[in-house]
Formats: C-alpha cells, sequence, structure tokens
C-alpha cells in the first residue's frame, strides 16, 4: 500500500493491537501468547484502517474507534487460525510464519481462536462503559459491535467458511461462488465499514454508499487474492501460491477463468470508486485504496 | 432438579433455545443444524436458568433476560463442542449424544462452537437496540453482556481450558486445580447469575451476595462433577464415568481424595447457602438448587 493515509490507520493499528487483549496471569499465559503471535504476525489491517478510515470520514474522532478497529482484527486473526487448523484449510503458513496450530499446538490454537473472538466482545462491551454518561455515543458503540457480530456470525463470516467447506472438490456454481465470498470475505470488510461509520456518526445516506463500497470491495479483494495464487509469485496472505488448486478451493479463476477475473475485478473496482465519487476528495483514501486493488494484476 | 421453580426457568429456556440464532438461508444450513443438534441435546440449563432466577430475584422481568440466558447457554454449548473436540478431550459423547464432531464431522463441529459463540454475542446486540429508549434498559443489558464475555473470556473459561489442558498428565498443586476449576466452571457460572443481576436491577449489596454464592457454588458443582466421574454410574454430563482418570484429568478426588472432596463439596454448598441466608425465603431457589448438588452424593 503506498496510502499514506492507510499508514496512519495501520500504523495506529499496531499501536493498540495487543492493547485490548486481557491481562492474563502465569497460569494461563500460553494462550495469550498464542493469541499474540497471531495478532502481531503483520497482515494489512484492511478491516481494522477501513473502520477508522469510515469513522474519520462521518467526521468521527479516530482514537475513540481504537477499540472497535482492534475488535475487527481479532475476529478476522481468529478467523484465519481456526481457517487453517487441520480439520479446515490444514495450512502450515499463513503471513510468511508457520501457523498457531503448527507452533502451539491444535488445542491451543483452538483457544486461540476462541479467545480472540470473546476478546473482541470483550473488549467492545468493556468501552461502551465508559460511554455511560453519554447517551448518543452510548448507541453508536452499540450499533458498531452488533454490525461486527452480524458479520462475523451465521449469516455472515461462517455461513460463507461453511459453504466454502462443503464445496471443496465439487464443481461450484458462479451463485455459490459469490455467496461463498461475500460472506467469507465481504460481510467483515462490509460490517468494519459500517461499524466506522456508526462510529463517527454517518447519515443514513453515507451509511448507504459506505456499504455500497464495501460490498464492491470485499469482492474486488477475493479476486485479486484469488488471481494472486494463481499468477502470483505469493499472495497477500503470506501463503505460496496454487494452494486453492491443490485444496480444490472454489476461485473467480476457476470458475471465470484468468482474464474474465481480472475483468471482473476491474469492474467492481470502478463501481467501489464511482459509489464515493459524489464527495471528491473526502473520499480520496477509499479511492486510492480501490485504485491500489489493480497494481500487480494489470 | 427436584426444584419446580428450576422447572419454570428450564422450561422458559428450552422453549426459546433457537430463538437467537440467526435464520441461514440453504446454503449455510449445515452449522446452523450443527448448532441446533447440541444447543437441543438436553443439558440442565444451570446458567441461563440461574441467569433468570438472579434477574426476578433483583425484581426484573425474567421475560426481558431470554435473550441473555439463551446467549449464555450459547457460549456454554459452544465451550463443550470445542472442549469435545479430538484435539481437545476427544470425547465422543456427551449428554448421552454422539458429540457434534462425530455426527458433523471436526471443520463443521470448529464453526459451530465458532457460531453459537458469535451468535450470542448477537443476540446480546440485537436485544440492546430495542432498548434504545430506555437509558436504563440499555446500560443494564451492556453490563450484563459485559459480564458473560468476560466470564467466558481469556481471564474466566478460556483461562481455565486451557490451564486445564497444560494440566493433563502433571501433578496438579491444589493451587492450581482450584484456578482451573474457578475458571474453567464457575466464572460462566458467576457470569450468568451476574447478568441476571443486572438485568433484574440489583443493587451493589445483592449483586456482591449473589457473586459470593454463585463463586461457592460453581466450584461445588465441579466438585460434585468429579465426583460422580468418580462414584457415579454417568455423570451428569452423559458421559461415562472414569474418563478423567483415562484422561489423567487433574480432579478433586484425585488431588484430595474422595471423602474430603465431599466434605469439601458439604462445605462449599453451605457456604453458598449462607450467604443468601439474609433475603430469607426470597433466596429459596438459590438454596434448593445448592442442596441438591448434595444429592446422590451423601
Amino acid at each position: 500500500m503506498d496510502n499514506i493515509d492507510f499508514y496512519k490507520y495501520k500504523d495506529l493499528v499496531e499501536l493498540h493491537i495487543l492493547d485490548f487483549l486481557p491481562e492474563v496471569d502465569y497460569k494461563s499465559i500460553t494462550v495469550y501468547e498464542a493469541m499474540k503471535y497471531s495478532v502481531t504476525a503483520g497482515g494489512k489491517r484492511l478491516r481494522p484502517s477501513l473502520l477508522l478510515a469510515a469513522c474519520e470520514f462521518a467526521g468521527g474522532d479516530i482514537k475513540n474507534a481504537i477499540p472497535y478497529a482492534c475488535a475487527a482484527e481479532y475476529i478476522q486473526t481468529y478467523s484465519l487460525i481456526h481457517d487453517d487448523l487441520p480439520a479446515m484449510d490444514n495450512d502450515d503458513i499463513r503471513r510468511g510464519l508457520p501457523t498457531n496450530h503448527k507452533v502451539y499446538g491444535e488445542a491451543t490454537a483452538i483457544l486461540a481462536g476462541d479467545g480472540l473472538l470473546t476478546s473482541a466482545f470483550e473488549a467492545m462491551n468493556k468501552d461502551m462503559l465508559l460511554y455511560f454518561d453519554s447517551d448518543m455515543q452510548l448507541k453508536r458503540r452499540v450499533k458498531a459491535s452488533y454490525e461486527l457480530a452480524k458479520g462475523a456470525g451465521c449469516k455472515g463470516m461462517i455461513a460463507g467458511q461453511i459453504a466454502d467447506i462443503e464445496a471443496v472438490n465439487k464443481q461450484c456454481s458462479k451463485e455459490m461462488l459469490d455467496y461463498i465470498n461475500i460472506n467469507k470475505t465481504a460481510a467483515l470488510i462490509v460490517a468494519s465499514i459500517r461499524a466506522g461509520a456508526h462510529l463517527g456518526g454517518a447519515n443514513e445516506k453515507m451509511l448507504r454508499d459506505l456499504t455500497d463500497y464495501a460490498e464492491f470491495l470485499g469482492l474486488a479483494f477475493q479476486i485479486k487474492d484469488d488471481l494472486l495464487d494463481v499468477t502470483g509469485i505469493e499472495t497477500d496472505m503470506g501463503k505460496m501460491p496454487g494452494v486453492d488448486k491443490i485444496m480444490n478451493k472454489s476461485t473467480y479463476p476457476g470458475c471465470y477463468g484468468i482474464e474474465a477475473s481480472k475483468t471482473k475485478l476491474k469492474e467492481l473496482t470502478e463501481n467501489a470508486i464511482a459509489v464515493l465519487e459524489p464527495y471528491y476528495d473526502e473520499a480520496e483514501f477509499f479511492t486510492n485504496l480501490a485504485n491500489e486493488l489493480l497494481v500487480r494484476i494489470k
């Protein structure tokens, strides 16, 4: 990412990423270490950065959105830890490092995922308690937390995960492929942006526009990842390319072909940018981010 | 349980236990079926019943506490599904039925657990949105949700789980045994009672008394379970007895001996009852429940 604004958000996430994990004592330190290992293992911090950006875009103070940004990243990280388990995708490498269960064993990795998911809600709930003297601020926080719960839930990320698992080794329809990616990848991206928008006090129109942007971006993001898996040296996730094919995963290039996938990526990116055009320079961060998805693909 | 009040709460939980799982479409129905399988597989509904009882004890309307009661049971059920996985306790039978992964496979069982944990917070968050016109009711709900998040989290249930795993095959100190059981078992019981107390509008004194009661009860409950594993035909959880020894788990009978464990169970039960004595008949439900822990043990 060459986008300077992106680093502003990403750096803030990096600075605070451990702040909302509960302090444990030595008797349960292993699960903390395992959680810490995965949340500090790099990654683009896309979801929390989008959350912060949406909060600022809507006129809010991003400092107050940090617990929610970190919660979004905890949720994303938990999903990767569980997704990498032998019973799931059985991945050894994530973001260029050994996966959580390769380092800590399966039992601890399961608990580390559970711990991150729970910590996300614990962090947001705890933050709400600080705003009991401001009715408006409290309500914004409840709405933000609900967005992330929905995005991570059974009509969001988990729906995508189960459909993805069941599609392995099967001929996947285009409808099912969209369903998987809208839920597995886009849902938490949409939820993060909506959470940030609520925190910043976005009106209905802005919330709808940001949601539309996020839906286009989320799907584009997955197509880029699929394309990098086929064409790239290494995907953005630090995994070796070609994994999807080995796993017989349903992908855009597999379903539509590489050229048609590139076209779809371009279209989605243009659509994402078009949605926020009426906001001109105010939306520059979102526009630049969408454009950067096309880099290394053209 | 012979306690009529207990059935009042338990029946209410049974009636609504599926109400707060998100409605999924056919493409992700498997994870819903797996979640439904485990949440409807029986069990005492101890935590949600205690939550409802605490709410009523504090003067609240239990109907409004149902989403939180079900959330507590979703959290309990998720922890059992993950605990039973091959990488954890590797149990085939739970509550007299095949464990989740035995029916649905490991990948789906992991996701079903994740789905239940997320649904718990989604349900509570969604409920909060219904109380935006009542500042007091909204705050009570935020506090209740925070109690369950903490109880389920890395300074609660997950701390107990990781310590329990690490204690397998090791000589376990009495201090560590208490740590495991206070966190693994008692934490969510305490959290459920405190959540109910908040929902009912308990004052500080009542909240403290209920917390003390719950801490005694939670530990007593685990000792009873350990004793049944050694002495019973089948434990309350529908598992075969003797499993803990086979697993080389740290237990009270293993650490203190059977007779000393029975004495400790009796003491804890008496302590639990004593805490709520000042409330006389108002605390009858809690007193009866504690007394019933001694049945089949004497």
